[in-house]
Order: structure tokens, then C-alpha cells, then sequence
């Protein structure tokens, strides 16, 4: 298995236990708390953190001084430090966002949700009446249309693709509300409108809003946060984010599109021949690295590659890994249970001999699609960037160990858009 | 399906837009947002998020001051407020809390692992030598063996059994490391240490360590909380958590328990007949309603009666509520994946008839075991508390809609274990 003997120091307790009598400590415990306590000699006994009494419960838990993480903001957006996660859950503090108009104060005791056009009965729902349903929790990714940003080696996972997050949601089922007030027969699309003061909306078609769209008002076992639609907000799983309507007041049903800025102008790509891709939302399968990355360094032997793989159109079956620049390719072993439309940790145990090589993953998802390459969305859409680019992410390990970004090549503007 | 007329008003859409126009408001963005300013009149354009540019994305994201939760504390731990809790993931800062000698502060660069005793080779691991293993995620309750209290009407789910939280947990399996070690072929059990001022110790036995043990560095997407036991701990999923060693520093091979106080004079539990249980330290099934509980009030019609099901044995298979005091008993639904080991949400709709009466839940294991009533408790134990106390939970449901614990008969001293 594997060995660690740059890092894992012997101990004999023979001569630990000497050095304590050598130092003549005064032994009031017992033998087993000696041991440790001399385990990094010298220290003072202020150094012990078994001599002195810790801060007793408190009404809510801390992070560790030496685990502030954060987002990386922008005047829209701000990005998950995917890098320095574990598993696949984000802390909701830590779950990007992406706003028009700013974090509206929504009270919630003022909230209503109104739904209304080609319905039988045109409802008002509180957020009280949202909690009476049925309720349903689901953990799902949320991801950004626009998650992308190439550039120089010193880029993080977060740069890269931090416009994704994962929360265990809870909410109503939408098709539950389309029962309440009755479709009329004619109706095929819905808007979804919010109360920011940008009044974000998007057209949906119906049979999402039947499959799988929630209205949910919870976020990893506590209620939505503001930054993520407070009180409630529509989640559709696998798609856009921006369609996942935040601090949603509003859905009106419609036998057509309703063609609004965010459909017309905003969240189309242009591709191939001049030619644009609208109501493109669900996110395709993809995968990141996020260790090792930069802005880490490794040293030679056996390491853990780790990151995670999602797909909007269902479950992950595979995420491959290459550690010779794209040679050769290697299953990694994906977290169970492997969930619908989810983040999915995967990993792969690799010793690494200390030469300079490219390591990258690919995702594979139950439809059978594989996360493309860089050249491979290059040629199909005849451009560098744009929305629902998933290229593969690949990292150079240096001679000295640290690693970056091996993309030189994939650069497109900090966040713009290519131009056609 | 669910009938709401109490709550839900219909709207006139063609009213809405005539009183829009009584009013003279200027018509600047476009028909569909007009209907719903007006839909709460009257309204001033300060009251409307709508008119307002909201605070940018910022580093963290916050709780709506609506919704500031926090634990219940004493000197030696802290209750999570199940009743406010949705699904099954409990927010990092509000997982219960239960130390013997306070939260230690330690640096992550000098924390140290040492596993010595009846091993080939004695080993210290730093937390980064931890992380370079092949790591595992896994979704899993933690709970106090005495996480139960009865009393009053006035208790909540936080105070009857708030010492139940749950985690994505992420690290090494403790298998791993042991093969690292190379375990002595008389090793059977080994002690767990803490770094804390109490140096909290307790016997495992080997099986458990080869099994499922686990030492965690991350919870929830992050690094381990320090009051949940940062940099690192023992994780031993469905046991009771005194025996998940937080700041773990050092495990040590035997033949034997090591006869602790945590095993001799705490955690073990009086039986009939003067006798005592040790080493009992599997939790056992139970399940507890959260909605509705005191101290909410609910209306007549239909609600979504809720709850969390957990067993230390495996999964849980069946959760039954009834709401005629124990009469008749229907299956709940559980929602799905159904973890193993880990905390369950269970949803039973319900159409309440305005009369008193009292609701219930009961949990059942694939091991077959069901979560027993208190009488049932009280007789094989000869005592109405104390460790491992799991009784069933009933809420009375008052004709005014004030929900109250039913359980008078109950009572064992506030955190005070029975007298023998």
C-alpha cells in the first residue's frame, strides 16, 4: 500500500518516555497523556492545549482562524472555493451567486407567490401555505450557464468553474402547485418571475415545471439563504441557474414563450455560422480537478486526485482520469450513492514519480455523453468560450511540484463573452 | 388533493390591473410586473424590493434576520433546533455540541496522529500525511448517548433529543491506517485519545476500526468545525458520539479495553435488578416528529406532519405515525436515498379534524428492532431515563391548535440521570 516516508516519522516510546523523565516533568495523569505531550519537544505547558480549559458550547459553531474560506466576488457574481472543499455538500455560505439587480429584503411574513393565466383557479400562496404541501428534500447542483473562465497557469478551481454549488433542497413540488389551480389544457409554457429589482424572468416549458421543478424555501436543513432567493425560489434541477427563478412571486401559465430579455438577448450562445442556441438550459456533464491544483504544490509519491463530475441530464456513470496529458485513461472511483443531477466526488490514487507531467479528468454521464475537450467545443461552436463550456481542465505538475493551470491555450476574456 | 381556502385567495387578474390603473402609477417596465406590485395595496415604491438595487454578492453569505437559529446551551453541550430543521443535513454551526473539557485550540500545523501499542510499525501522522490517503464521504448521525429528556409541555424537539445532528463527513478510513501500522495479531481493541483538557479517552474494539471507523478532517464541504473536533477525529458512524474522539491525538493497540472513567464510572447505564450495562454503545432506532411540536400552533385541514428517523444499526425501513394516540398506526414516507446509518426524513400528510388528540411516530431498523414506548423502556430498564433512552414521542394537538408534548408521565429530571 502506499508509504509515506517522507512524512511519517517512527516513534519509539522508550525514548519518548526517557526525554519526559530527562525533562522531569511532573507526571500527574497517567502514562498515555506523557507520551504525546513530548511528541514535539520542547514545549511549555501554555503550548497544551490539554492544560487549560476550552471555551465550553456555544449557540453556534466557529471555523477554525486557520479555514476562513470565501468567495471570490464581482460586481454579479461570486465564486465557491471549489478547491478547498471535501465531498460533495457546499456550505451555504460558501454556495456562489449570481444576481441582476442585487439581494432584494423580501419579508417573509409579506411573501406571496402568486400563480395565475391559463389556470383554472389563479392562487395566492403564503409562505406558510408553501410549507402545508407535501415537501420533498433533494440534493442537486446549481451551476451558473455562464461557468467558465480560461486564462494564464494561475488560475483556481474557483476562477475556473466556481459557479457551481450543492445544497441538499427542500420545497414543494411545483406539479403539486399546477394541481392546486388546475392547467387549462392550452398551457405549455410558464413565466417565472422574481422580486429583485432586476424582476429576473424566465420562460419554462411546462413539462419541466410537471417533472422535476421544486419551489423550494430550504438550503442544507435551514431556510434559504437571502444570497439564494429567501424566502423561496424555483429550482429546476440540471438547468441554468438564472432559470432556477430566485425570491420567486410570480409564475404565470401561457401557451407560448414569453420571450424575455433573459431569452432573447442574455443566456443564448452564439454558435457555428453565425447562427445563436436559445432555451439551451440544461448543463452538460463535466468534471474539475480540484486537487491537486493550483495554487498547491505535491511532492513525489502517492497522492489522492480528486474532484468532482456533475451532469444536468442525470446521473454520472464515469469520470475518467489521465495522468499523461490525455495518453492513457483510468476509471476513478466515484462516492456512492451516486445521486440524479449531483456533484459527485470522485478520486483516484496515483503515484506520482516527480516528473513533469499533465494530469486531467473526464466526465461521462448516463446519456452517454462524454465532457468534450477544449478543441472539440472549438470546432462545434467556432469560438473559445460563451455559455455551457465544460472542456476539460488540465493541470501541469512542475518538476518542483507546484501545479497550474496547463491551458495556455484556452484563454478566452476574464468573464466576456467571444465575440463572433 | 389538498384543499387550502383558509390560506389561499384567488385573484382577479383583469381587478388587479383596473386598481393599478385607479391608482395612476406609471407603467415604466412592462405588464407582468405591474399585477404584482399592486397585489399587496397599498404599497409605497420604498416597501417594493423591486425598486431597490440589493447588496452586491458578497465573500459569505448570511441568514435572513428572519431566521437566526441558534442551539440551546449548557455547560457540557448544546441542542440543535431539530424543530426548525428541513431534510436531513444540519448547518455545520448548529450541530450539536457535548465537550468534557471545553474546545481546544489546535494548530493545524503542529497536530499529530500517533498510533502505537500493538503495531509493527508505531506511526505519527500530520494532518497532511491524513489527507494524502484515499479518502471516503459519507452521510451519517452523530448523537449523545443521552440525548433524551422529558418534562413539561413546554419542550421542544431541540430539548427532548437536540443532541442528534447529522454530517457529510469526510477522510481516511481508519482500516487504512491501520494497514499502514500493521496491526499485532493479538491487537483487539484500541483506546482513542483526545487533546482536549478532559483527554477524553475510550476502548473500541478492533472490529469496529476495521468496519466503518473513520478519522474525518471535513464536514459538510469544509474542514471540520473546532467544536466538532478540528483538525481531526475518530468517527464511528451509528455509535454513541463520546466514542467518536474529537482532536484525536493518539490511538494505542491492546489485548483489552483500557478500562476508562468514560467506560467505568460514565456512559454505562443501570438495568433491573441493580445491574449495570458497559460498552453499549450502539444507538438504537428511534424517530422524533418535528412538525408539527411545540411550541407551533396549526390550523384545521390538511398539514405535512414531519420528522427524522435514525438508527446506529443500519438503515431504517419503516417509520409509522399515528394520529389517535397509538391506536392505528400508518406507514410515513420516507424520503429517498434512505442512507445507512443516518438520519431519515419521514412525511405523513394529514387532514386534521379540529379535535384534540395526539400524534406519534415510531422508527423500525432492517435489523427488525422498533423503537419502543416508554413503558415498554421503563420496564426492561426499571427506570424511566438515562443512556440510550429512545422512547416513542407523542405531541398533543390541543382544539385551539397549540401543539404540546404529551408525555407527562415522561418525566425524568432535566439532564439528571434516574436514580438507581
Amino acid at each position: 500500500m502506499m508509504k509515506e516516508d517522507n512524512h511519517l516519522e517512527k516513534i519509539n516510546r522508550r525514548q519518548l518516555i526517557g526525554r519526559v523523565a530527562a525533562m522531569g516533568l511532573v507526571l500527574t495523569q497517567g502514562p498515555f497523556e506523557r507520551v504525546i505531550q513530548t511528541a514535539g519537544l520542547p514545549m511549555s505547558a501554555s503550548d497544551d492545549p490539554t492544560k487549560k480549559l476550552g471555551p465550553f458550547p456555544g449557540k453556534l459553531g466557529t471555523r477554525s482562524p486557520a479555514e476562513q474560506l470565501e468567495k471570490l466576488t464581482s460586481f454579479t457574481s461570486s465564486r465557491s472555493p471549489l478547491q478547498d472543499f471535501y465531498g460533495i455538500i457546499t456550505p451555504s455560505d460558501l454556495h456562489f451567486e449570481r444576481h441582476h439587480g442585487g439581494v432584494p429584503a423580501i419579508d417573509p411574513e409579506k411573501y406571496e407567490l402568486l400563480i395565475h393565466g391559463m389556470v383554472e383557479r389563479p392562487l395566492k400562496f403564503t409562505l406558510r401555505d408553501l410549507k402545508r404541501f407535501p415537501s420533498v428534500s433533494q440534493i442537486r447542483f446549481l451551476e451558473c450557464s455562464g461557468n467558465y473562465r480560461g486564462g494564464n497557469e494561475e488560475l483556481t478551481p474557483q476562477h475556473i468553474c466556481g459557479l457551481t454549488s450543492q445544497s441538499e433542497w427542500t420545497g414543494v413540488m411545483l406539479s403539486t402547485l399546477f394541481r392546486e389551480v388546475g392547467l387549462k389544457p392550452k398551457a405549455s409554457w410558464f413565466l417565472a418571475e422574481g422580486g429583485d429589482a432586476a424582476v429576473m424572468t424566465r420562460s419554462i416549458p411546462i413539462s419541466k415545471g410537471l417533472d422535476d421543478a421544486m419551489i423550494v424555501y430550504a438550503q442544507n436543513g435551514e431556510a434559504v439563504r437571502p444570497e439564494q432567493g429567501y424566502p423561496a425560489r424555483l429550482f429546476l434541477p440540471g438547468w441554468e441557474g438564472n432559470t432556477s427563478i430566485k425570491w420567486l412571486r410570480r409564475i404565470e401559465l401561457s401557451d407560448s414563450p414569453f420571450m424575455t430579455r433573459e431569452e432573447t438577448s442574455k443566456y443564448t450562445e452564439r454558435i457555428k455560422d453565425g447562427k445563436i442556441r436559445q432555451f439551451s438550459v440544461v448543463m452538460d456533464a463535466r468534471s474539475i480537478i480540484t486537487f491537486p491544483t493550483f495554487p498547491v504544490s505535491v511532492e513525489k509519491g502517492w497522492m489522492e486526485i480528486r474532484g468532482i463530475a456533475w451532469s444536468g441530464r442525470g446521473k454520472i456513470t464515469t469520470v475518467e482520469v489521465s495522468v499523461d496529458n490525455g495518453k492513457n485513461w483510468y476509471p476513478a472511483r466515484l462516492q456512492h450513492p451516486v445521486l440524479d443531477k449531483a456533484h459527485t466526488a470522485f478520486r483516484f490514487l496515483w503515484q506520482w514519480d516527480g516528473r513533469e507531467t499533465v494530469i486531467m479528468s473526464r466526465a461521462y454521464d448516463e446519456t452517454g455523453y462524454r465532457q468534450p475537450f477544449l478543441q472539440e467545443l472549438v470546432e462545434a461552436r467556432g469560438s473559445s468560450g460563451g455559455y455551457h463550456f465544460n472542456p476539460v481542465v488540465p493541470w501541469r505538475l512542475k518538476p518542483d511540484g507546484q501545479v497550474v493551470l496547463a491551458s495556455e491555450t484556452q484563454g478566452r476574456g476574464r468573464g466576456r463573452r467571444p465575440t463572433p
